[in-house]
């Protein structure tokens, strides 16, 4: 394979995590490896900033900032949610497609690497194809990202784990909260956390459980469809036994229709208004009213998409080795790829990187097994624990300035543009 | 003064916290000083438990278990929101003030702590006076505790220092999250918090913001009525600035006529229907649709309160010196008083402890003033700042165990009881 010189670029796409700035760290310093690899450039916002040729000179970096970049949440180039959207807006994509190639050609760049989820693996696959199309020679490598663990393939994707170890502590915290407080009728409350099609956010939390009676006790999975006799005779029974109810529910919950629950307009409140409320206070309100029981609810929102302060260091590690593997694969004359993490056994825990070409990846979602939950949908069950439990393990250590936790900051020194600005 | 020799008896009350257990854990271990003090019994679930003489053996805990309630959140006694109500229930009160001290005389108390906010130091000043009118020989003194921050004389509260470390946290990863993400048009998340009535909790945030452009951008307080149009145009401004905007919310928010807003059916949502959900989620409907801006929100809940994950040290190791503190006090022989917290000098941070007489303390709130909020309303100023700065500082380390916290739990090994079922 002869060496390809010229340039790199890695952006990040889609929603932040704890872990995608370890990815591009990964990348970095792989790429500061190998001579022929010249400029190692960053695309701001990703593909939206990319398109306005906003690229920053990664090299000009301090080391320790690139270094700081593993412990360092959200984006720190910059993410979007921009898509090549060929289905519905052609012409915008053929046009945008075109730009992207005057800027790669314009700044030389012969290695892409794009961090994200779904949409962003399938930006990937596009820029490859389109790349072999036009004769262009430039390596594509998918990084994998996203806190949904959604992607196929992979056997979980970064993101993940610090996701769940935090949601996890969190309804340890809540839990011990919730169960201090005698009351002489009990109290429910729930916990909406992220998720809109697949259940996995929510599944991690059974993680804080260390005992059958430790919450939390219903897991909600917008999976499987929502039973309200069912749930309602769980909290109750729950309530019963030990005087309260902790309650985990994905965002994304559905009925037996497969609407949305939260957004379902035909289920009225008490004053015969439709409900508009989010998951967590739609199911507050629907246990204080149908079971007359003290009831609060939790969303934690973005908080656990970017909670470097308890993320964990086989996660962080994890994504910055999936970024390295991706600039390996790349100098070994690879492209159309999304890195893969494969493995190896639970227990103890051993995992490799591998990969996996974009045309299996992009736009195929990755349920939860259905086998990996109990029979009656309540609760993930010792399949899905041995596959979490990994995930979880050690802690990133932030450091600490005035009490709170010290991120980094990139210089972010602006390429010199070379084309006509975007019309 | 004569040596009291008699047992102990310890509780808390209200809103568990990230350190009232570390309160407790003092009590525990300045009482194992004093010979004297022969027993020394938790009461489970405050006076709720104490009334159905539910009481525990102190003693028998394990040394370690006592040491590890420094790191262990919510209360580990249990805890409730019961009163001596001798305004609304006078036949009640009166009946359960002879209980308690039945139970008192029966295990022979001498010393009675009860941690808590205000409604438990108004229970302890009643059952102070009690004593004092029975000539029953007890030293009862308050050990203080509350997230709200909201008790009078003492300079702050244990608990406090943790909500708003945990908070601003999250509040900088959030923000960390929001402001990645480009878009054409900009964004808005709201961030509910604790406070129903004293905007502390909320106000803590500021000190996420080490820039002048960081989150928060705006903190909406109780104690100042919302003004919603200068609200709209200030979170206009801001996007236009930056391209996001980042507000905290104190759950009471309130209008100008003093109405809870999340409360007000008046307010009406696009259907005309009356706004049922909570203050996040009220003003993220409010931005979305006046401003026609895309906005999220985060409730943290319980989680804000039980955060010992990321609790602060300073806050922990002064909540366990207001428990050795109380005893001290009593050994020396006084009754009917809380211990407060001295500052001497903020920078660098001294304090000690002191006494206040419980007479001065219960029933009332202490106000954030509102010379430590700028003109405008929106941010606590550099008054407050200096005072909420140093409450944040070290990190309480809490063991890990599968990657996941390993708090305490206390054997609880009861103590015989001796009189007959509560009626």
């Amino acid at each position: 394979m002869a060496e390809l010189v010229g340039n790199l670029l890695v952006a990040q796409s889609g929603g932040p995590t704890a872990v995608i700035n370890a990815s591009v760290a990964g990348v970095i310093q792989e790429a500061g490896r190998h001579e022929f690899i010249e400029e190692i450039y960053g695309g701001l916002n990703g593909i939206y900033g990319i398109l306005r040729e906003q690229l920053i000179d990664l090299n000009d970096e301090k080391a320790k900032s690139i270094e700081g970049l593993k412990y360092t949440p959200a984006a720190a180039l910059g993410t979007c949610r921009y898509k090549l959207d060929f289905k519905k807006k052609p012409e915008q994509a053929a046009k945008d497609m075109d730009r992207l190639f005057e800027v790669f050609q314009a700044h030389n760049i012969r290695y892409f690497f794009y961090a994200g989820g779904n949409d962003s693996q399938d930006t990937n696959h596009k820029i490859h194809e389109e790349a072999v199309k036009r004769s262009y020679d430039m390596r594509v490598i998918g990084v994998p990202k996203t806190i949904d663990n959604d992607l196929p393939h992979t056997d979980h994707c970064p993101g993940y784990g610090s996701v769940i170890k935090y949601n996890a502590a969190t309804v340890m915290e809540i839990a011990s909260d919730v169960s201090a407080m005698a009351t002489d009728d009990g109290s429910c409350i729930i916990v909406e956390v992220m998720g809109r099609s697949a259940g996995w956010i929510a599944a991690g939390t059974v993680l804080a459980k260390r005992a059958p009676d430790d919450a939390p006790h219903i897991i909600l999975l917008p999976e499987i469809a929502f039973d309200e006799p069912k749930f309602l005779e769980r909290v109750k029974e729950t309530v019963a036994r030990i005087g309260y109810c902790v309650v985990v529910v994905g965002e994304g919950l559905k009925d037996a229709a497969g609407k949305p629950l939260s957004a379902d307009s035909s289920r009225l409140d008490s004053f015969g208004h439709p409900v508009l409320s989010g998951m967590g206070e739609f199911l507050e309100s629907l246990v204080t009213k149908k079971l007359k029981l003290k009831s609060r609810s939790v969303k934690l929102g973005y908080a656990q998409r970017a909670a470097a302060h308890f993320a964990s260091q086989t996660d962080a590690t994890e994504a910055a080795a999936c970024g390295e593997a991706a600039v390996r694969a790349a100098v070994d004359g690879q492209s159309g790829f999304m890195v893969k993490i494969v493995r190896q056994s639970s227990s103890p825990y051993k995992w490799t990187t591998g990969l996996q070409p974009l045309s299996d990846i992009a736009n195929v979602e990755h349920f939860l097994p259905r086998d990996w939950v109990t029979e009656d949908g309540f609760m993930p069950n010792e399949k899905f624990i041995e596959y979490a439990q990994p995930l979880i393990q050690g802690e990133v250590k932030v450091p600490i300035e005035g009490g709170l936790p010290k991120f980094v900051t990139l210089e972010r020194s602006p390429v010199e543009k070379k084309l006509a600005p975007r019309e």
